[in-house]
């Protein structure tokens, strides 16, 4: 089953019966991953928490992880706890890359930030294209991929071709169709947000990969607001390589460790460009001269911090054990449910929807937007109903599959509109 | 009172009366640092750990802290924690680099890894050096340094120029003043670590630095073995760039978050090769185009790790509240002691030392050489003494000053012996 397409989405989406009108209290009720919803850690279950799409509940497993590792393993193992602590980047990779990222094993590791993971794979496409002048991508990507890019651009001496999509239905296959063809045989790199941050718009990650392909470039693809939220399927559409965070669906903890992935038929094409010592063959030995280990290990740079990637081992699980597919089947109808309540009560108040409304072509977030969003957020903050601002006017509202219930989405949007009709 | 420089180190050495006769009982009962022993979390003090220079043990607040993080900030705060989390990298900074490093105030972050932050350091340096050729460092370096390097070098189209000084004594200023002299106007970074991971030779730091400044080349220093274990002056003694870790005299935890000191001066001057939206001014405006923040925190590049960057303060303001000072003086006192039982007890079985004698030259670790060290090590380990081994034939033995006693020293060394006779 490709749940990774559209169609297959569409499917689901199409089962689940979410009006203005319907009952919260039955839809919560006839949920399958209601129960999940007391694995995490909430303390105070009246404060309507919409922002799991930035900064993820914590699983009551991490909790008591973090406890034990820095007492158990920390405190009473000492420096032997490395014996089992070095495979830990590549294990929980494989976790996370085969049960969740449709990866297959030995070809993502958990390990640095994003922002440095995301440089060093658009570093390596680069150096893999020399003769190539173009990188592409959005003006509605994520910042730190935009900075980064252009920081790199810089120092290779390549330029951006940048697209300026709409800025909510994302980028199109016709839009990067076009730029590679304004600069035929001359793009070395694509890279794009799976899931837009702001508009929550699914980019078509298969033909856009497919497209990059025909013209012999790498693609870089990040899963930041995808991951946990919506199937990838990356070896299915034989994506190159790919980053994203563990602290958003994967309900990670703050500042949680990054992934990378890279295709086993690159990992040794492809260069590191930050040769570190947990990247070298025989790491113990010391040795002089850099060689890479076999397989993502390769690909590992500094020292994993342990307790971070323990803390996110735990959330990693739980959305596996969920399942993907369930996931994202509840997102939909939640994300259906927000935009049927916005369209009967936010709209007459101003509102607009800044999310795609194709449930099939949305993560697991919807945007709306008015002009005194900024304001508005704070006033929603103070009022109990927790989600992001993004400038210059929208209002995130985070729809995490594990931990939002239905009734947490009526609620929250009738305390929107009670303060927006203020 | 300078205490970085050797001439004051020897006064604190010659202080103290270590003599292999000496009563282990009697050093501790007069050792003013004893009591910190109890600030740690120690599950089995008959275990004879000596690898603080390679994993500290954790302290009780800090065992204490990242379970209220997780609980209270974490899952209270959710994402508001973030209001005061962003300052973290740097506040936790700031109290490390005035109160260890000598560092002047906004000059030090907390972040990333040692190998990431020592390639962005390197990489800014070699970026504002253009026209010139080479990296001067050292074979016996340790090897992240090393290796990251390489790369760069490769990348950059530089050489290095290799250092390959005594394996006990470290490069000294006489072999960097030979290297920048045959490469006059040549040289565009030097690069050493300031204690030698196996050795543990303290480069003299504020010669080489002034050498290199004077061939108008950049230094980085590496302080990983010497953050928290001897005094350093970063601001005295005018260094450019310096990064560590946190995980071994500061007791931050496995794979603890590391820092990077950039003179102020500097700051502005050189650039981050990897611009992340946490080096960005108005991070959170995320709009088009870099611009570096102020200061330090303009060298951030991705999220930070906030479970890992609490638990390192803990270790961090435990050895800032003991005093870099009087850690200083144990630390000379516990090795001088292992030398003298070195010299009595394992000497007449086929030891040798691996390490400076003069104290002023060697900083908290004693290594020990022995033709079958590395099986000796996997004895001593089951014997309940924890070392480490590095190849060929070292096995080190770290003597971190707050958390070793004279008794633990006498102890080890005997248990060494009784291993060793057999």
């Amino acid at each position: 089953m490709e749940t990774g397409t559209p169609a297959a989405a569409s499917e689901l989406a199409n089962a689940v019966a979410v009006t203005a009108d319907a009952d919260p209290a039955a839809l919560d009720a006839a949920d399958p991953l209601a129960p999940y919803r007391d694995r995490f850690v909430i303390p105070d279950p009246e404060l309507l928490y919409l922002d799991g799409n930035s900064l993820g509940r914590p699983p009551r497993a991490a909790i008591e992880r973090v406890a034990r590792v820095a007492r158990e393993e920390w405190a009473g193992e000492l420096i032997r706890g490395w014996e089992h602590w070095l495979g830990e980047p590549r294990r929980v990779g494989d976790l996370l890359g085969t049960e969740i990222l449709g990866a297959r094993p030995d070809e993502v590791a958990i390990c640095d930030s994003t922002t440095v993971d995301f440089y060093r794979l658009a570093s390596a496409a680069l150096e893999a294209r020399p003769g190539r002048r173009f990188i592409v991508t959005d003006r509605a990507n994520f910042p730190t991929d935009r900075y980064v890019l252009e920081g790199l651009a810089g120092d290779r001496d390549r330029e951006i071709a940048w697209l300026d999509p709409d800025v909510i239905d994302g980028p199109t296959v016709e839009d990067v169709a076009a730029v590679l063809d304004a600069h035929q045989g001359d793009v070395a790199l694509v890279t794009l947000s799976h899931v837009n941050y702001r508009s929550a718009a699914i980019a078509d990650l298969p033909a856009i990969t497919a497209l990059a392909h025909e013209a012999d470039a790498l693609v870089v693809w990040d899963l930041s607001h995808s991951a946990g939220s919506i199937p990838i399927g990356l070896a299915d559409h034989g994506v190159d390589l790919a980053v994203g965070c563990t602290y958003k669906y994967l309900n990670g903890g703050p500042g949680a460790p990054a992934y990378l992935y890279v295709r086993s038929g690159l990992q040794a094409e492809l260069r590191n460009p930050i040769q570190g010592w947990f990247g070298q063959a025989e790491q113990f030995e010391m040795g002089q001269g850099f060689q890479a280990q076999p397989g993502i290990s390769g690909w590992l740079t500094g020292t994993p911090g342990i307790l971070g990637l323990a803390v996110a081992e735990e959330g990693i699980r739980l959305v596996a054990e969920a399942g993907i597919d369930a996931i994202r089947a509840k997102g939909i109808a939640l994300t259906e449910y927000a935009i049927a309540l916005h369209d009967a009560v936010l709209g007459p108040l101003g509102f607009t929807l800044g999310s795609p409304r194709e449930a099939a072509r949305r993560g697991a977030h919807v945007s709306i937007r008015r002009a005194d969003a900024r304001d508005l957020t704070r006033r929603m903050i103070a009022a109990g109903v927790i989600p992001d601002f993004r400038a210059p006017d929208s209002i995130r509202l985070g729809l995490s599959p594990l931990t939002t219930s239905f009734t947490d989405v009526r609620r929250a949007i009738d305390r929107i509109a009670e303060l927006a009709a203020v």
